[in-house]
């Protein structure tokens, strides 16, 4: 079988968007007119990514009319229309006689409206011999409206070029202290937007140097440059920010936010800002954060430092994200009382109430930092007049960095499904943070970006999936993770069943796999420092980061139990009884609630020390397991896309395999207890 | 007391050549005038080291007279004379009839000889009351030899200005790709010359980017300048290679030593190089080591590859350091045979005799690399046909990194005084290194050096009593620690008797209290990777280096008896039988050469655990002893100098608690055995 090779634009490759095409396809007749009598930027967008798609897949470019079609014409409409039922980023996508009408209040429902509409044409062709009519257009009828108002990517890209925690090269916003805009810009908001993404931070969150200067007149022209590009695929545009740079940039010798003369300085500054930036959606803030300026330095609260800066922008609808991820990181490894898990609520809960509309507060899916398993942030239905987002990260910092595959929108439903019991109904995270708890407007859901200048923009090219899954998922959290994974395999490798069905399989079995080689029971953190990659049981053990394992000859974990630290406490009922329990608590995050002995029975039947031998020599086989299916496929997937991956498969075999042995042979060492199988641990 | 500031020269300091005047002095009359008839640079070098100590120290500029002094005449002369007894670097330093003579075959003998008169003069000043007669010029007699024919610093300098392992600022031999030569050079050529540093390389031994073309023209005028600037004292320059130049640097296809084209690529740069720079010594060479590419990459052996470029350089008298430092860094931690000790004698030992007679093997102090304890390096003696060199390092990379004090040349001295029975007599290292045992002429002793850019050379200041005391043990390898730290301390901070008796302590003190808290009984490496600073148990446990403590819940060490690795039987008798006993084997290397269990008993009556916990928490209590020993000496002290050190007592003494924390802890959770006297462990 002869594969066509990925498209290539200009150096890069268009991911998910490199359409291929398809010789039979049952609805093709549709996709030779588009009506379209708006000429909004965004529908303009709108059309243009049709016309790509129709020549690309069907051989036939659709031609444009900006007119009303005529009675029981056969084509496609872009409808903008105020009396749509749906939002301004909704869309309601059906036939009628012949005319697939794409309808929304908005031009950005419009815009998602037909990225869906070329997805489906995508699925339709590819299922179309084992479900002819799953994805048919003849009677299609689809209203969707976006789970979240805000579907965010966070980039933390420096202006030297670096990316921190980037795993897929550097960084295509900036180099050399310079912005960067050019094609990859452009490719960069059609991909965000295809899969539903609305707002962008491009430049890290830890802002230091230059990066300070990105609100000043220097960088403005190319600020802006970036704004509109992102502006016609429907991005608002955002910036982190630094809150000293009152002192930094403005010369004044405070950033206390209640100074008058730093509140002054701020609001001549947005002014400014806004002024230059049209589209300008605001800043997200790292404060009083690992080393970070805060208004904890005035003695302020973090509602303080935040409400001066949502004063400033409100004038012009700016929004104020504002990270909870406030902790001590200069722990003592022999303080068993200070828990840096419960930081966040202790930091934030007492706040309710004390922000104003246009902040956000954004959480982290857990209280620690990414770990590959974690409880749900507690803060979450903590703060019922507080806006909340949650913050995920897609770049793999503790799941594998982009060499091991882990598809985390598994992950990711778990936790917008978790309940917490804050109200008697809509109580999970999902809920919370997409408004409908408690009514918000501005919320909604973050990821840490995994993408940079390499030519798949994301390293492992596997990794896309978590791209695509987070931008699909914060647009409909309803999706389950095989949907999400089977359209992305569609629309990235083709339909051909064995392609889907097999890269579905490593997909969804990946989390766990990577789960099972890595800590064990939700304990995390043993990686090496720094690098946060690789096994190393003890790095994190003695050092002042609040991460510990506290593994001694008879047992393991921490106590945050109402005995412990108390964490488990700050959970609502029944939450918190449960993880206070040691025998209700559930497995997988037994060891982050309990220092239990190795020989303590889990709900599983097996002890401790044989769960983690037996899920470590599991893990590995698994990763195997996963390169010899890859294997399979070899001369299905275009040729340099086939061995980019199972290099990347060749690795992770060999690092899993690393994975299981040194956390075997660590505790092996410990306990002097044998694993019961008699496997060749060292 | 008001305390006179240290001499400053043009924004760094003059270390121990920061004189400072005395107001009474015995035997001041003799400094008047200096009679030097020779005009030889070198001699004018030492005349010049003369005046402006007379200067500095006594307040008046000795009177330089280019004649004989007649008879009965009252100063000092320096006499170059062929019918000398002593060689071309040693120096007779005499009294004759109020004349002091310095007389040596060499004008190196004479530098030397000045400084050592220099050197006195200020012992004399500093121990008038105490011991008056102890260091009088009255009687003199002194003829000393040089103990190496090289006394030579290796600078791991990068030229971007980097220093691999650099714990004391940046380089000042290169910045931005370029060379620098400026007055710093000079400083520093005075103050390697001043303790008899003969030779020195200055670039790093991985070679690499713009370093490979030192030996180009484009650098060659830089180069030549700064051989021009050692020359005046008494020093070749060398430089390290880079095996694969030809290359890199020449356009080939292979570096392949038996290759004829590589051979006369050789011939033709060493013909050039020497042309170009005059008083050019030859080169350091790292092969076949961590990632440098070397013989074996051809299938050829060191011989090989070093004799290669021995006979390109013969005809300009130029010599080849091979260095030995050869292991395989791709180790697998679950392999319990391949033993990183072995390999250099394994690689080199059967090589013996095949080396031509201007190549030295330079061989690190033990066997693997610098740790606070190693055993001997087994190849010292066991090639009675080949040049040998001792390598040691003065930078601390395993030994504090110049945070905290640690003074080496108790630990050189040991080393130098090991026994290897190679031969009936004259066997131990400093034996061999120079050339006492078989009559070797090219050979001595080199430190890794532990300067930068720092404003007192050495970061630490008391580092610097390690560079000093390298020189003048290098030079006479029958000094006492004791006398070397003594000279030290009174060029340095003068002769006040509390200074020198405090500052004596705590360097002969430093070794062994570093060693305390440090890791146990020989084993080594407990340090974080890729830094090697602060402890981490388990840091290279698991890793690719060969660096292994095998420690369980029984017991650790590695097993390197003839029962085990075989790496004692690498030793002549009785030293292979002594370190193949387990009983006999010296406690500090126990763990060295075996494994045991936890409760086994030392030769000092504790058990290993007991001692692993008395002498962690000993260690860290030292350190405090020594922070309270420092502290008792200010206003003894230069203010700034003073504070510079207790910055850095005050971090060793947290440090070094870090050290006893973290290692009692992780064995008493490994083991769950008490400390005897009950002392906390967390």
């Amino acid at each position: 079988m002869k594969v066509e090779e990925v498209g290539n634009y200009d150096g890069f490759e268009n991911a998910w968007l490199s359409y291929r095409q398809q010789t039979d396809c049952k609805d093709k007749q549709y996709f030779t007119a588009i009506y379209a009598k708006s000429a909004d930027a965004i529908v303009c967008t709108a059309v243009k990514e049709l016309q790509i798609a129709t020549e690309q897949i069907l051989g036939q470019k659709a031609v444009l009319y900006r007119e009303e079609p005529e009675a029981e014409t056969v084509g496609i409409q872009l409808r903008l229309d105020a009396t749509e039922t749906v939002s301004e980023e909704g869309y309601h996508l059906y036939q009628n006689k012949g005319l697939i009408i794409i309808a929304s209040k908005g031009a950005r429902g419009i815009l998602y409206g037909s990225f869906a509409c070329i997805r489906r044409l995508q699925m339709e062709c590819a299922f179309m011999k084992t479900a002819p009519e799953a994805f048919s257009f003849e009677r299609i009828d689809i209203m969707e409206e976006p789970s979240n108002p805000l579907r965010m990517l966070n980039h933390w890209d420096n202006m030297d070029g670096s990316i921190e925690r980037g795993y897929s090269g550097g960084s295509f916003f900036f180099r050399d202290e310079e912005v960067l805009v050019n094609d990859r810009t452009k490719c960069y908001a059609r991909l965000a937007a295809s899969v539903g993404v609305n707002a962008v931070v491009i430049n890290n969150v830890n802002v230091r140097g230059n990066a300070t200067r990105l609100i000043a007149e220097d960088y403005a022209p190319q600020v802006k440059a970036i704004s509109e590009i992102f502006a016609a695929y429907g991005i608002r545009l955002f910036l982190s920010l630094n809150f000293a740079a009152p002192m930094e940039l403005g010369g004044l010798n405070t950033a206390d936010p209640l100074d008058e003369t730093v509140r002054e300085w701020w609001k001549d500054q947005m002014a400014k800002v806004f002024a230059r930036i049209p589209n300008f959606g605001g800043f997200l803030v790292k404060a009083d954060s690992e080393g970070r300026e805060g208004p904890f330095t005035y003695g302020r609260t973090h509602a303080d430092g935040a409400n001066m800066l949502a004063e400033a922008i409100a004038p012009y609808n700016g929004l104020i994200i504002w990270r909870c991820f406030v902790y001590n990181c200069q722990q003592d490894w022999r303080d068993y009382k200070t828990d840096r898990a419960r930081s966040g609520y202790d930091n934030f809960a007492p706040l309710d109430g004390k922000f104003r509309d246009n902040v956000i507060l954004q959480i982290k899916n857990g209280p620690m930092d990414f770990q590959v398993r974690e409880p749900v942030h507690p803060l979450f239905g903590a703060m019922p007049k507080t806006n909340q987002m949650l913050e995920v990260q897609i770049a793999q910092e503790y799941t594998g960095q982009q060499r091991h595959v882990c598809y985390l929108i598994p992950m990711f439903k778990e936790i917008l499904a978790f309940q917490t019991y804050c109200k008697e109904q809509n109580d999970t995270v999902a809920d919370i943070v997409s408004g409908r708890t408690w009514g918000n407007q501005a919320c909604g859901m973050a990821a840490v970006a995994n993408t940079g200048n390499d030519v798949n923009w994301t390293g492992h090219d596997l990794a896309a999936a978590n791209l695509y899954g987070f931008g699909r998922l914060s647009f409909n959290t309803n999706c389950t993770a095989e949907e999400i994974a089977k359209e992305w395999i569609v629309c990235t490798f083709g339909g051909d069943a064995e392609v889907v069905e097999t890269i579905l399989k490593i997909l969804m079995m990946s989390w766990t796999t990577y789960e099972k080689y890595n800590a064990p029971l939700g304990i995390g953190w043993m990686v090496n420092p720094n690098y946060h990659y690789g096994p190393s049981v003890d790095g994190y053990e003695y050092d002042r980061w609040g991460t510990y394992h506290r593994a001694d000859y008879q047992g393991i974990g921490v106590d945050r139990s109402s005995a412990g630290t108390g964490y488990a406490m700050q959970y609502k009922e029944p939450n918190a009884s449960i993880y206070n329990d040691l025998d209700r608590c559930p497995d997988a995050l037994k060891l982050f609630f309990h220092h239990v002995p190795y020989t303590y029975q889990l709900r599983s039947g097996k002890t401790v020390l044989q769960h983690i031998y037996d899920t470590h020599f599991e893990g590995a086989a698994e990763a195997e397991k996963m390169r010899t299916m890859w294997q399979s496929l070899e001369g299905k997937i275009p040729e340099k896309i086939y061995h980019r991956v199972l290099e990347r498969f060749d690795h992770q075999v060999w690092h899993a395999k690393e994975w299981c042995d040194q956390i075997n042979s660590y505790f092996y060492r410990k306990t002097g207890i044998a694993d019961e199988q008699g496997r060749k641990i060292y």
